[in-house]
């Protein structure tokens, strides 16, 4: 038996880091690091800065491993996932071969591993799947990050919350926090609503606009751009709520 | 300008505090631990061991105070709770007012701040508001610790998440958190659904059952049962997922 660990490592912000993840990195035989290839160093270096950081335990050993990049010209979004999470998938078992038999290894996982991440997913692919023992620790999610850095409640009160993506967000029924938005999708949503914005969240380099959807729409729209073209990437969320 | 920090703890597990939290904690001039009274004893207990463990700067000053309680024989709900909320923000000016001029106050929020939590909401009632600068900890939620002690994702693959209260919750037509539910309002649910329930999550005491909810929802409502008159008091929270 070989434990796998999938650890939240927060949205940016190496004080995001729980105490439980950081002995969770510390009693590890193995850490596996995604090389995530160009324009994304930042993230590569949070995940270094993070180990730097905290762990101590000098018998823990780094693995980098170069993540598979999904073909996004294949016509057929739904068969280009699957093709990709199979040879994450592959890429996985290689690493977790590599961990001694009885030991640990531990994935860093971006914000919280229950939350829009694969990697639990993809775990159940492996043909080992059984002979595994996977342990999740929570980590600071997007959502989390956003009501923080504006100051605010996620839901009014006794109300729900609906979380969805950029690709989804339909209507605006109830409070909706969008993740996962390519297309800000909310340029579509009703002018009226009341929108709390979050680029780089916990980073230094955090970005928030709020205001009525109608009046800031733009300016989100801008910041957003000028701040992808700076950094080559983009990472933003909002919530989108009815204005009392 | 006095400063106010609402520092999320986690649910009950003192390893979920992160390194952000720890460093707020020890920053704050006074840390205002509220006294929940008998039957909850455990919950006041966690508090203090997080300080105990943590809290290593010796100029922070703890401070106990007694938090009112909701006058549950108002036949008026929503009336009653304005009511103690005010009393709630009376006793929270005047622990404010002991902060010292330029200085920093700390509450120590249950799970994330922004999740099904009034502190914020409170804190808009306070006349001296615009004197306050308000910054927030995110902490793990409920919600991190279910999914995590189930080790399962909270979404499918792209789809929306649907997060409310058991008073509130309806058909369910996507995945759906539930929480603060006195009244197993998950019975009324659609017996081929499954259920991913837990309480005390993140404590040594925590209990999980999942699986087709007319097959376990009997032996979730006993066990809820026994554990609540066990301890006292019980927080459970639940995932409704239609089976694939
Ligand atoms: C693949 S999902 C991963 C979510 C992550 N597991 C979590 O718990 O937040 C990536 C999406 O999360 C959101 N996100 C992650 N980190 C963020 C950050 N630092 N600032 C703003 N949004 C962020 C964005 O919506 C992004 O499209
Ligand atoms: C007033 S809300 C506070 C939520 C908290 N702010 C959070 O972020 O999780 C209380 C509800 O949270 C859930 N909850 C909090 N702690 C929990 C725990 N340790 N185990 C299970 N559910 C918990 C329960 O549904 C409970 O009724």
């Amino acid at each position: 038996m070989r434990t796998l660990l999938l650890v939240g490592i927060g949205t940016g912000n190496p004080e995001h880091l729980t105490v439980e993840a950081i002995n969770a990195l510390n009693q590890a035989d193995r850490l596996f690091i995604p090389d995530k290839g160009a324009g994304k160093a930042d993230l590569a270096d949070l995940r270094r800065e993070i180990i730097a950081r905290y762990v101590t335990n000098p018998s823990v050993r780094q693995v980098t491993y170069a993540m598979p990049v999904r073909d996004a010209a294949n016509p057929d979004y739904a068969a280009g996932v699957d093709a990709w999470h199979d040879a994450i998938a592959e890429r996985f078992g290689a690493l977790i071969a590599d961990i001694p038999e009885g030991g640990t290894g531990a994935f860093l996982v971006w914000g919280d591993p229950g939350l829009y991440d694969s990697t639990l997913r993809i775990l159940e692919r492996l043909p080992q799947r059984e002979e595994l023992t996977v342990r999740v620790v929570p980590g600071i999610t997007a959502i989390q990050a956003l009501t923080a850095a504006h100051a605010i409640p996620l839901n009014r009160i006794g109300e729900p919350v609906h979380v969805t993506t950029g690709r989804r967000l339909g209507p605006v029924t109830e409070d909706t926090v969008v993740m996962l938005d390519g297309r800000t999708a909310f340029t579509d949503a009703d002018p009226d609503l009341h929108i709390f914005w979050g680029a780089y969240l916990g980073t230094p380099d955090q970005i928030t606009i709020a205001g009525r959807l109608g009046d800031v729409a733009q300016q989100i729209i801008e910041t957003r751009k000028a701040a992808r073209e700076q950094h080559g990437w983009i990472m933003d969320t909002y919530l989108l709520r009815k204005r009392d």
